[in-house]
């Protein structure tokens, strides 16, 4: 077996067998493999897709390449969720709590952002002295007691992907869908949850463009998790506008505090939705109950208690989740609309990139993130505004102001016409059906 | 412009521009562009393939990376042929001088052997002091005064192709049509001839497995050629079996003399052929006064003249050229027939291997190549044999002798019944039309 022969068998678009991938993925992560040959076989896969059991075999030998998170020491069911990405994609934040009121746990290990995505592990580290470097043992202990307990990613979780991905991003061949599924799925088998929602993204800022593709990388991931003896479920959800009005670090907090205080809005719309579908999931509840588990522990406080009751675990200081007026904010600076009509369309993926450009996001790793700045989005979709009238309020320190502003100004667009009305969630795919919406 | 963005393009099977393919091509030969990166991009070009004009751009970057031999200084017009790589195929060695006796110029600079391929310039140092390193200066008096001179190919001609042909050779990259004739066609262009006729082979030893295969890669280097203002036409032919029947260094020299002394022989078929074609293709012959000017040099013996007074010339010793006979030679071995029947083909590619194997080629560059060693074929494709018949005889030094004769026996097959008759030409291609014999 040589690494030549694979990639010649893929090129030709045959089916590699387990032993050829393992070899390939295998000899790559320990360098015995260069880059160049693992660039070909990436564009060759690109080119001409992969099976089912290829792309099982791949997340499997990814899996396999680092720790394997055993959750065996919590008691109960273990829920975890994960999103493709998304701007404002808060859900995490008040998820967590709301879960465990619902009596699952939570024991969720987050990445940071880098990039143009924000991580929730630094949203988290607005909270003074909140504490996300835990050991294995005070993480087990805390997720037992309060029920969730969120800490940053162990670093030897599917070396393979990290090498991996570092590669397929500066060759183009991040878009093939066996290759985000075996990116995405190692981490999450890794990561030891009994019972995962998949929350995939579609639009014009999401690894999907399409609906449809969405949906085919939902529909083969949860496969591959059930394949894996765990139980998954996807929704499908769309990405033209921010999931939360408030984006950036402490905004998002203060947001998910606002949706645990009985605020309704998009986020937390899907964020019941999310947690709906993972009681179901967790085999603890049934539709009817699950949807009337979430909205009495948003509306009575449970969920804001039980958030306050993790931060005060985690070591940080809860006089902000009682007076979420206390975080720091930058100064404001409102952006608004230059004519009459519609807020008909958003390019996303620009806005995700303001919190950044205004110091709340890292471009490489060592940099160091301003929690006080971001935005408010002043309007959605489908709104009427006048000439004059406030889009959005970005929270800055004077570092790219106004060129943040030009952006997002540059990435609203309105017209005379109104637009199509939109559904945030598309479909809901189990291994054996896709619900549409 | 960007490295990822001309990949991407490609991997959605767009067409690029020039100045992408120069941005690319020129960046790697520089080293400001990674294999990584060159390695996606050939993969998505085998996957994807090129247009006409992507494959021009190509061809002309790479022909532009390196020296371009400027043949002003030679009188007359001066001619070339290429072959896309054979076993036994002696063609030059004859041909150079043959066309010189007919009035046209061969100033030929060609390749040592590498792996299973043997060199013309090897063959010709098989003639003990035949000097292959001259100068510039000294290879074109010897082309004004002689009319033809074989040399080493200069160091610098086409290092983009060499760049590139070492990466595709460990990226299963090597069977894309574009890619191919961007290799050929810029070092063909870079060797300065004004009519080049191409010898594209196909068969299971060749890289164009399928005669139509052959045909489009035939198709679009004349294309190209003919597009960079030379004159340029193609041969299809068949590689089922050695085009030769001595094959080997001293061997193919041997070979060559006799059919300069009238010998008929495939190898004299398609060596007339060859230069019938290329002829024409000067502008100085139509096909029927072609073909008598080949005929009579051939038959009265001032092509193995013309030969003597090339190697004269190179400093070679010329009796080898008047008393082949004094070539030393290994110690024979037969192959004979395991049972009666017809030969019915060859694995082609599996002879070649035989003289590198017993020591007549090289494997890395510093090999010392033992001229005295190689095969004669003893039978051709449809002969009848009998059990104990003599297939092949091995010329060899003790050096993997079993080994080649049961190589050589495993590749010839017998059977009981006929093989479909063969032409060794399949199709003549020029700009405008395809010939099919």
């Amino acid at each position: 077996m040589t690494a030549y022969d694979i990639i010649e068998k893929k090129r030709y678009g045959k089916e590699l067998t387990d032993d050829e991938i393992n070899f390939f993925i295998n000899g790559y992560t320990l360098n015995r493999i260069p880059d160049y040959q693992m660039s070909a076989l990436l564009m060759a896969i690109c080119c001409n897709g992969m099976s089912e059991n290829e792309t099982f075999a791949l997340t499997n030998c990814m899996l396999h390449s680092g720790d394997i998170v055993d959750m065996s020491k919590i008691d109960g069911i273990v829920v975890d969720k994960h999103s493709t990405g998304g701007v404002g994609d808060t859900t995490t934040l008040a998820l967590a709590p709301l879960l465990a009121c619902c009596g699952v746990k939570v024991a969720k290990m987050s990445g940071r952002g880098l990039g143009f995505t924000g991580g929730t592990i630094d949203k988290l580290e607005s909270i003074p002295d909140f504490n996300t470097s835990l050991s294995q043992e005070k993480f087990f202990e805390i997720v037992n007691k309060v029920g969730c307990c969120v800490i940053g990613q162990t670093e030897n979780l599917a070396p393979a992907d990290k090498k991996l991905y570092a590669l397929r991003d500066v060759t183009a061949t991040i878009d093939s869908i066996p290759l985000i599924c075996g990116s995405i799925m190692s981490k999450k088998l890794a990561s030891g949850a009994q019972a995962v929602l998949l929350d995939v993204k579609y639009g014009e800022g999401a690894f999907m463009k399409t609906k449809e593709r969405a949906v085919e990388l939902a529909q083969i991931m949860v496969k591959i998790g059930n394949r894996a003896g765990k139980k998954f479920a996807a929704l499908v959800t769309d990405m033209s506008e921010p999931l939360a009005t408030k984006v950036g670090n402490s905004l998002e907090i203060i947001g998910a505090i606002e949706v645990m205080k009985g605020k309704r809005n998009r986020l937390s719309d899907e964020m019941s939705l999310v947690a709906e579908k993972l009681l179901v999931l967790s085999g603890k509840y049934d539709s009817e109950s699950a949807r009337h588990a979430v909205e009495s522990a948003l509306t009575d406080g449970r969920a804001l208690a039980k958030f306050k009751e993790m931060v005060e675990a985690q070591g940080g200081n809860t006089i902000f989740v009682d007076h979420p007026e206390k975080f720091a904010l930058g100064e404001t600076k409102d952006v608004t609309a230059d004519k009459d009509g519609y807020v008909y369309s958003m390019r996303t993926e620009e806005l995700g990139k303001a919190v950044t450009l205004l110091g709340g996001g890292r471009m490489v790793k060592s940099d160091v993130i301003d929690h006080s700045v971001g935005f408010e989005m002043r309007v959605s979709i489908g709104d009427k505004v006048t000439a004059g009238d406030v889009l959005v309020t970005v929270y800055h320190r004077d570092k790219n102001t106004d060129l943040v502003c030009d952006l997002i100004k540059n990435s609203i667009e309105i017209r005379d016409e109104m637009p199509a009305p939109k559904k945030t969630a598309y479909a809901y795919v189990t291994e054996n059906e896709v619900e549409y919406y």
